[in-house]
């Protein structure tokens, strides 16, 4: 957790500020959920390896003197990500919320990580969803808007969007051998081919019983193969094939690359047969967008049918795309801010009244306006300040014309 | 805590921008700070009662089948308000901002509050101080400024600046015959005349053995004529007149209220030396917005001198303003807002590519676009739906000469 000074606040207000007016052209609404859930939800299993992270909320009205159990002291825990809040309010609010809802959301979440470069344990996530559309209009419409955020960032030669499909990587899976039950934790180790490489991965399946040398190799073999490029022809035609023969379809994944590629002919749109990603509860398409200049994704997301309906007794189709905000700020340059930002500088001691009275003139005009007590001799130093500040321009109270002087490093004129 | 479903948060943002603007006129830059903070922080006695609606936030590694007191088991808890963490934050960052330090925070306190009307357990301040000017500068600054923030959101006729100073009520206590050390506890009984009455006030003070009988009647007496205006001459000349005589002196006060009338001769401004305001930090004069509709106040501050040097080791003067937000949403009209929000109806199935290169045209002259699958029938309910989600136009994708209609409750031309 860490505090944000002016000049990166200002900047992380115009991105949130372009994002949501972005989004808001592709007919999202945004909402906002509270930052703690009853601790119960945010243990049901959809969250992964961050629900290993949550911080915990001491139950109010225990007795001091008495001692707890650490899994019986919490009641509420800070949200880790803004999806289960999202299915919660939705199972709330359905009756007053459009067939298919178009949510978007910008807040903060928690997770209790270890310290490392790149990684807060609270950090801002902004987060699109389509709640009631099964079809693939729904997936198409997040990857556009999305797309197009970066593109209104000014980052749309720098990202590419990756797009895969759960049911491929499941049927890749059992194809190549892997039994149905044992699906789930051997892409939690596919997962980390990029990290740890095909021994580590290979290691990480035989520790865990996952398969045996046959399948291993024919799975890996396969998903190199894919990284390597070599079965674009078969991607081309809609399916996968497979190390020793064999092969198994692409589902909606061609459709929806087509479609996105027609809209956003400049995109850099890829079908990534080898994407994994995380979070448990996806079913179907799930998506990345990746920077060139960047070790991590920027963005991800996919369908999620099951979540919603869970809470609220009733199948409901929903797919979402979220971007991790403090990994693009840094990759972003701010937009120069607009208008004069003035010192006004008084003597000591002042006419509060008639400095007032000053700068609301100066306000009138257009400008921002702090009041700065005038040092007797302004040094350098002083000056360099103010520019520091973000401050443009100076005015002196004492000079009646109220000329403004341009503020330069150094120098007050 | 609560949900905000779009039309409110809406609203909501609309608010902030416009306080945010305001404010920033004034030459306040914006800052942010982590929701928790490390517990000793928030148990340093300066929240007075808020100090007991801390939510705690459980250690990480507490081992599972090991018994703690409840005492022990948190290290981090929620902020209660957004004055503690400024202080922190200016210790920490002192070198890195100016001299006379403007700041704005805008951001979720949690108090862990019983649940009653119009209180919520996690709510949002807008705070804006200033630290490093000792002057009556800074609170002119800070009134003047919150009181333009409330006139640009159109409140101007309907808000009351009350203005008082600590020092003056601890003259009036001290005067009237209260001991040094029991001017903190008494401040405290006499907040609760509004609420508790004459007879509860002088019931509490004895109770607590505050004074004596002559002490209560005197400060009771005076206070209560002050309520009545009798001692309007006295004020004007810069003195209050005890019951039973003798007087005490009225500091900044005069000159504060003189200098804000004269910068904004339309605002009401009122000397009240009634006002106490609750928490402890507080060292000089005190503020707070009041509003002919509402039974609570809108804001509050003052100046609280002691508290960021405590964390520096030197004396550091500070004074702050800070809005409740949602005491303001309910009382204050929404923006219209602009532009076109247009509801591209589709027929199912629909080639996806199609329809969101329609929907490109239609941003392109610059109208947010909802895509919506069009009923077979489309039904007055429908229309209204689509016009309950602010919706202002309809377009029919089948349409290739894209005409836009006027959406109007239970008809879609």
């Amino acid at each position: 957790m860490r505090d944000v000074l002016p000049a990166e606040k200002l900047v992380r207000e115009q991105l949130l500020a372009r994002l949501r007016a972005t989004y808001r052209r592709f007919g999202f609404t945004e909402i906002e959920t509270p930052a703690m859930e009853p601790l119960s939800r945010m243990r049901s299993k959809q969250g992964g390896e961050n629900e290993s992270m949550l911080f915990e909320v001491l139950r109010r009205g225990l007795a001091p003197d008495e001692p707890v159990l650490p899994g019986d002291a919490a009641d509420l825990a800070l949200r880790y990500d803004l999806t289960v809040p999202l299915t919660r309010f939705y199972a709330s609010h359905a009756a007053e919320l459009p067939d298919v809802f178009r949510s978007l959301q910008t807040g903060s979440v928690w997770r209790a990580e270890r310290p490392q470069r790149g990684r807060y344990r609270q950090f801002t996530q902004v987060d699109i969803d389509i709640i009631g559309e099964s079809g693939i209009v729904a997936e198409v419409d997040l990857l556009v808007a999305t797309m197009t955020a970066f593109a209104d960032l000014g980052m749309a030669d720098d990202v590419t969007l990756l797009v895969n499909d759960r049911r491929t990587l499941n049927d890749l899976l059992t194809a190549t051998g892997f039994a149905a039950d044992e699906v789930g934790d051997a892409l939690v180790a596919l997962d980390k081919l990029d990290k740890i490489g095909r021994d580590g991965v290979a290691a990480e399946l035989a520790a865990k019983g996952l398969g045996n040398p046959t399948t291993v190799d024919r799975v890996l073999d396969t998903v190199l193969a894919l990284r390597a490029g070599d079965d674009a022809g078969a991607l081309a035609a809609g399916a996968i094939d497979l190390a020793g023969g064999g092969s198994v379809g692409l589902h909606d994944l061609p459709a929806i690359v087509d479609a996105v590629r027609r809209v956003l002919p400049d995109a850099r749109v890829v079908l990534d047969p080898t994407l994994v990603r995380g979070m448990g509860y996806y079913t179907g398409p799930i998506f990345e967008v990746a920077h060139a200049g960047a070790g991590y994704s920027l963005a991800g997301g996919g369908r999620y049918d099951g979540v919603v309906g869970k809470w609220l007794g009733r199948d409901v189709p929903a797919c979402g795309f979220s971007i991790g905000f403090e990994r693009v700020i840094d990759l972003v340059a701010a937009t120069a801010q607009d208008g004069r930002r003035v010192a006004l500088l008084y003597p000591e001691p002042v006419e509060v009244a008639a400095l007032l009275a000053h700068r609301a003139r100066l306000q009138g005009d257009g400008a921002d306006v702090t009041l700065v007590r005038a040092p007797r001799k302004p040094s350098a130093r002083f000056w360099d300040g103010l520019v520091a500040q973000g401050l443009t321009h100076v005015v002196d109270h004492g000079d009646d014309s109220s000329r403004m002087r341009t503020l330069g490093t150094g120098t007050g004129s």
